[in-house]
């Protein structure tokens, strides 16, 4: 398993810190980021003092991004254009890693927004020089950093149009559940991949658990 | 577990005839519809042969949802919503369950159309005296119209906003993946759960499997 030079953007919200917590534990190079570079350190403190040995720091956005290889994007979707416009150069030949949901909440619950293109998609066209995926959309933040070795019986869906840079996600997927991602198809199904969180966070609150999407029929 | 008398519409598609069959396999009786009630016929002496004291018969369509208290819409997309205005007197008070999936095909792949509203939503709207919710989009209709038993391992997610209508399709889940439906909750997210089926055919063609979801997580 190769070990990567991971920037995880928004990497001070719970989705981001689980996600960096994950690989930093599984020997991978991450550097957190967010608008302040002294609460990234400070989430980069946190997953050392779990892991002791991990290779884990803090940084503004843009210096993350811009050192390493793989740029995960864990930012709310409110401001997400703005933010991947900003970066944009710092991303270029990167593999950009899109986590970001597009959901509304209501008093009916969570919904899929209504939008013109999903947010790995957006990414895509606001940083063409990028080498965008959608991945990692419905790991719950509360097992992300949980205890448990892996997030076990889920998987990780991939999608994008570059094949190199989901093979890169596919084998991240590992370090959080145990196994490769699963290839999905187009970065276009991105529009199917984000929302599917609604149903995710309707059937949590339903059940009072942590539920997550397997797929099965897979060779494994 | 009750007995339904079952009318699917669309029931000489493969995905209506598949669901038929474990339906009618499960002890269901099951009236088969079709714009030919000759063709419906044909369909459910298929059914009978492998399930030989199967209540299962032939209808047109309108005669299939009048006589029924479950009305399954398992139509192509195409010409759907034509179709439900057409049956809206039949479908007055009825549980209504909508299997339609919205989808385009191109060089690409699978994808999800674009679409206002999803087809349950439309059916609610079509019919608004009919008890609609969205299930069953995600079973391969090959796997269906096989000899296991049940779909193992797979979960039918079933949204709708009335509880009782609900129920039903979560205990006519059991015909078909030997436990209950997942209530995944507000009618609006058959918005997800239709086009949904993009990613599982996606899978199947990189995969060349019949893959289905399921949710991980939940208290079985």
């Amino acid at each position: 398993m190769s070990s990567f030079d991971i920037a995880v953007v928004g990497g001070t919200g719970p989705q981001g810190k689980g996600l960096a917590y994950r690989w930093a534990r599984h020997g991978h190079r991450v550097v957190l980021g967010s608008r302040s570079a002294e609460r990234a350190e400070a989430a980069a403190g946190e997953i050392r003092e779990r892991v002791p040995d991990a290779d884990v720091r803090g940084a503004d956005n843009a210096a993350a991004a811009a050192g390493a290889a793989v740029v995960v994007l864990a930012v709310p979707y409110d401001g997400h254009d703005e933010l991947v416009a900003e970066l944009a150069g710092a991303l270029e030949g990167k593999v950009v890693i899109s986590c970001v949901n597009p959901l509304g909440f209501d008093k009916q619950g969570p919904y899929g927004l209504d939008v013109e293109r999903s947010a790995a998609e957006s990414a895509a066209a606001l940083a063409p020089q990028a080498r965008v995926v959608g991945a990692f959309h419905h790991v719950s933040a509360v097992s992300l950093w949980g205890q448990e070795d892996y997030l076990d019986h889920e998987d990780v869906l991939v999608c994008g149009d570059d094949a190199e840079a989901k093979a890169v996600a596919i084998e991240l997927a590992r370090s959080v559940v145990g196994r490769d991602g699963v290839d999905a198809g187009r970065l276009r199904l991105a529009r199917q991949l984000e929302p599917l969180t609604a149903v995710l966070i309707s059937i949590n609150k339903r059940y009072k658990t942590r539920s997550g999407v397997a797929i099965s029929g897979l060779p494994r």
